[in-house]
């Protein structure tokens, strides 16, 4: 804590497809100024560094300039922690492998780490979050895909090539006719407990149910979490039904991560989490049936505590401090 | 190593159902002197300290006493390393909790460390065999019971409360009809990879065929792997069929493994391995044929480098360092 006393500020940085999100953030999580530039704007890599650092560069002056920031934290999709780099993303508009944490240190004279938007939320969690004081818990996020952030001794796991913790791509399904991933392979936990994968469970279960339902108002192939919950909140049977796939599904992929590393806890966020009790019931009823009985009633099934708005914000200036 | 060239030597123990092993390990992974005890003898635990101490501190002594010892390190099945404690062990005779290490740590005056065998067997791979200077690997011991160890950053994976690495025990078999596994639960990896595994694929195959087979000749419960391995190397086509198998079942299991913590090598140990390439080509295949494409060529599938005879001691003796 002393080189944070003298240096007070960090950066955290959230690339996404659209959107590109950075805030100054203070030693006890305090987002003091954000900005944002529009990620998917920008073809070339240096124009975009360049536009992020139009907007930054004033804000790091703002607060003192850059020997008042202990670091940059960005994450981003298929970031490489070891490496700096972005390497692959396909839903980035720069192909091959892009040393982004070093154009950023050389236009703000800030250090930068980098590592993937679900290990930034990890460790946003540990820092400011559920997972506060945990030595040994794993984040998993369920948005338009589902990632992971492990933690094991204290210590963020990113495997021998900075890209552990892709537990959205573990097989849930290993029969030949199990769903198709966005990856190329079939069955991912991906495919059934991301955005696209609830809707595609919420058309397979409308389609054979004959039972009227308030989601048959809701085109097919648009429905989110947010219709199952609406639609569930009302006593919507085949709404609550979609939450008791989708939750066994998740919660039997669970009990294999708590077979794995044995954690205090298993963090959730993101989209699906805002439905409640009405998915964490089914999720925790799967864990609890399905775990092996030296792990029963151990590793506790939480929701994340960050305001979704910050959290991205927040998890990677949390990496910052590391820089 | 200042500490550890003070007392040069430590206690390897390897404590199965049917037999104890206990021997003296020097900093090279020489074993100097070993002795056996029959675990399944002693009814109470008491007893059974008793008998092991009279065997091994007149070793100890022969070694210049307690002093030249830096610790005794334990590998037991069920053992807890937080609490030095052996809980709920189905094939041990002591039912509960055995506060094994304060036991024997009271009777040699030597500190005692222990954890359950495969971790054990882990820590003699990173320390004497295949995964020397690894700091990211996962062992897994494919004997009676398909155990693992789990090394990260360099440390063991021992999980928040001292169980973590139970990887026989995922599920690689989601539906009604999955074997039934020893632990109670249905499609664990063990049903499929033990030697119990192994007989019952090869009993399935040899009723779905009705083609010859070596394999006829043998009693069908009792077939083992060693079996299978002598029909393959006389060409027997479905002694071939039953390692393509099992060879694919571990494989896709070990394809979730890597997306949790992309570790440098998977460490293969056990009876089964001693079919060489007739179950590690399967094995690889499998791997390569369905790793997400960014962990693609990157763990390699090695066979631990430790003797049979003396892994599991060496293996408890890497613990003693620690003690």
């Amino acid at each position: 804590m002393e080189t944070s006393a003298v240096k007070p500020y960090v950066v955290g940085m959230d690339i996404g497809g659209t959107n590109t999100v950075m805030g100054i953030v203070d030693q006890r999580g305090n987002i003091l100024a954000t900005d944002t530039v529009k990620t998917g704007q920008y073809e070339q890599v240096e124009d975009y560094v360049e536009a992020v650092c139009a907007k930054l560069i004033p804000l790091i002056e703002k607060h003192g300039g850059a020997e008042n920031f202990r670091g940059i934290g960005i994450g981003a999709p298929n970031a490489n922690y070891y490496r700096g780099t972005i390497e692959q993303a396909s839903n980035l508009p720069w192909k091959g492998i892009v040393p982004l944490a070093e154009m950023f240190k050389q236009k703000t004279g800030v250090p930068v780490a980098m590592t993937n938007d679900a290990n930034a939320a990890a460790l946003g969690e540990m820092t400011y979050g559920a997972a506060r004081g945990m030595k040994d818990f794993i984040m998993i996020t369920l948005g338009t895909g589902v990632g992971s952030g492990i933690v094991i001794n204290g210590q963020m796991v990113y495997g021998h090539d900075g890209f552990a913790g892709e537990l959205g791509h573990v097989c849930v399904d290993r029969s030949p006719e199990a769903r198709l991933c966005g990856c190329g392979r079939r069955g991912c936990l991906e495919a059934y407990c991301s955005a696209t994968g609830v809707a595609r469970t919420a058309r397979e279960v409308l389609v054979a149910n004959a039972e009227p339902s308030l989601l048959r108002e809701v085109p097919a192939e648009q429905i989110t979490s947010k219709d199952v919950y609406d639609a569930a909140v009302k006593g919507d049977k085949l709404a609550l039904e979609i939450f008791q796939r989708t939750g066994e599904i998740l919660g039997r992929a669970i009990v294999d991560f708590i077979a794995f590393s044995s954690p205090e806890a298993i963090v959730l966020f993101g989209g699906l989490t805002k439905s409640g009790e009405y998915i964490m019931r089914p999720i925790r009823e799967a864990v609890e049936a399905n775990v092996m009985p030296i792990f029963k009633g151990k590793a506790k099934i939480i929701l994340s505590e960050l305001k979704d708005a910050d959290a991205a914000v927040l998890g990677a200036s949390a990496l910052g401090w590391e820089a």
